[in-house]
Order: C-alpha cells, then structure tokens, then sequence
C-alpha cells in the first residue's frame, strides 16, 4: 500500500455504479479503497477484481471465525485482487496466526478497539492485549478508532512498529487531523467523500489537511 | 426453522456442483442448512436465494462490524432468502440490538464460546455476558461449542428461553449425543456429512443418534 495522502476511502456504497464513479474521481488521491460485505452481497465478489484495478484494495471483512474458515475467506479474497484484509483478533491467537499464513505476504490489519459506542463494552476492554498480539503474530498493523483519538496513542504503544489506520473520521465525529497527531499513520473516510456531491474536492481538501500537518 | 431432526449441515463445500447435490441429498433429513462467507466468495450471493429454495438456509456470516454495517448486512442477506444469521455480540449492545431489528423477525443467533482452541481466550470470558446480552436483545438463540459441552449447559442457565445450536460436532471433535444431553437443541455438523461417501446415510445415523436420546 501506498503512503503518500495518508487517505483511504471507505467505500460503503452499495450501488455499484455510484461507487465505481466515486473510485474514479478519487482515486489518484487515496492510497487504498476499503469495501465490506454488503458491497459483496450487493455486487458480487468480482468487485474486489473490478476495484483492484483502480487503487489497492482492503477487504474489511472483520473477520472472526475459526482458523479453518478464517483462512478460506483470506485466500479467496487475496485471489480476487486483495491487497489487505481486516481481522479481529478476539478470536484468539490461533485464528489470528492462520489470518496472516492465509494472507500471504498481504496485509492483514487487527481491530482493536472499534469506533462505535458499544465498541466501548467489550473491544476497548483487550484493545492492548489485540495490538500485542497482532504484532506476535506478524500483522502489519492495527485499526484503532478516530473518534477517541486518545486512545491511538496507548494503541499504539502496546505495539510501537505497527500501522495505525483509523476510521471513525466525519460522519462518525472524528477528526482527521486529530487522529494523525494522535499517531494515526492512516486515516479512514467513507460518507464524506462518497456522499459528497464533489467527492473529488472532499478527497482533495482531506488529503491537503493531512499533509499540512505533516510538514 | 424446522425443530424435527435437529440436525443443521453446516455446508462448507465450496465446490458449489459438490455442494448442491449435498443439500440434495440431506435435504429431507437436516431442519437447515448453515452457509459461510467461502461459499459466498466463491459461487457469489445468488447461492443464498438458490439454497433457500431447498432448506432453510442460515447466514453464519459472524457478523462483527459497527451497528450501520451489521444491518446492511443482514438486510441483504434476508432479501436474498436467509431464515437467520449467526452474529458475534462482542461489538456491543447497541450492534447487537442492530442486527435483530434488521432481521426483521428472521432468526439471529449469537456465537457466545467458540469451539476452536483460541475460543478460550476470549470469547470464554465473557459467554455468560454474551448469553445474557443474547436474551436482552431478542436473539432466538446461541451458538455454543459441542467441543466443550459442559459449558453449553452454564451457557444455557444464562438465558434459558433461547435455542442452543452447537458446532463441533465430528471432525472438530464434539460428539452430537453429548451436546444434546447438555442442552443443545440443534447440533451443526460440516465435514462428517459433506465430506462423506455417503452424505444421505451419514446425516440420517446422526439424526438417529440424536432421536434416539429424546423419545
């Protein structure tokens, strides 16, 4: 992946030609595109093809099953034009290990503590045991929310050489910048760039944010 | 879903030719057949609704994600013909209480322990509090491991109105008599049917197996 705006576009729209509009109007700006099941469920699995042809792809997929079924969701995704896949790790360090075998040299990226309320109950309670563990287990880095910027920055050192990406930025209510100044070394972004009726600009202005505060 | 054999085929073939004469097969056997994201990524979302038309077909998408996500998930997986999904509960209440309103009165079932060695990490921890979270949120019911059916009973004391299915049974090394006599009301099994010569007889002995401990 790319390190360049530091932007990835969480590409949460489910009508397949408004999302390929979007991707083409932002993607010389974004350093990856992000997609979840219902783009799957909506689309069919040939849109991770479709899409990594246009940018590098993240198969947010949160997965969380037993290593058996972990690994055949990796290497379909990775055969399908793959270039990262997002994992959970409450499901222990076996299914984590499996995950990044599965994945192939292809980034696997741990949630740790997730950006909703109810992330609050359970996920925040092992987000540092998660980052520990996602290092020891060789992922390249970790998801650690936006919108409790404070908490990057412990996330971040329960496990100091990983990535941080952090979604949770605009319609969430976390700020890009304060993200990055909290050790994010990626921002996520869904609804304020495929919802804007200039997606290009919204890129734009969040990848010029970024890079203002970085040198 | 049927409450005859209270058998559920866990169809992990991915092979999507193999795995529809599987489901010929059983069909009259099993009360439902349980799909995961492999066969989806695979043979693509239409296999939901072309299940659908020979079983009673459970999403076990363990689905993970923010509550927005976890109902478009789940709305798609019910417009494409699922009777129920199978979510995790960790992500908090508020993602629980999601994905039961967007099923829209489909069955949701929620993993408390899982049955793989890492299951003990940390979903054991806390499968009284996903129990319990379970009834609070108008689940039908809970997934607990066959693998160690003496916690399926403590499982079942934390929400006593709710259907027990247990995965494990067979090649992950559970045995179906033991997970009923523990509390189980359905017993998931993959591989002991799927991957047999015979996948009508394999499914009726259990069936049997299991009949034979009720009347």
């Amino acid at each position: 992946m790319k390190m360049d705006s530091r932007l990835i576009l969480a590409l949460d729209e489910t009508d397949v030609p408004k999302a390929l509009h979007v991707l083409d109007e932002v993607c010389g700006i974004i350093d990856a595109v992000k997609i979840n099941w219902p783009l799957i469920l909506s689309a069919g699995p040939e849109i991770i093809t479709t899409l990594s042809q246009k940018a590098d792809v993240i198969c947010d997929f949160k997965i969380a099953d037993i290593p058996n079924t972990d690994r055949l969701i990796i290497e379909q995704s990775v055969k399908r034009g793959a270039s990262g896949v997002i994992v959970h790790a409450f499901t222990g360090t076996d299914s984590l290990k499996e995950c990044v075998s599965a994945a192939g040299g292809r980034d696997v990226f741990v949630v740790t503590e997730m950006s909703h309320p109810g992330g609050q109950e359970f996920t925040a309670k092992h987000a540092e045991e998660f980052a520990a563990m996602a290092a020891e287990c060789g992922a390249s880095g970790l998801i650690a929310p936006a919108t409790r910027p404070e908490r990057i920055k412990k996330i971040k050192e329960s496990a100091p050489g990983l990535l941080i990406l952090s979604p949770g930025v605009g319609a969430q209510g976390g700020s890009a910048s304060n993200a990055v100044l909290n050790g994010a070394d990626y921002v996520i972004v869904g609804r304020s760039i495929y919802g804007s009726s200039d997606p290009k600009d919204a890129a734009q202005k969040l990848a010029d944010e970024i890079k203002a505060l970085r040198f």
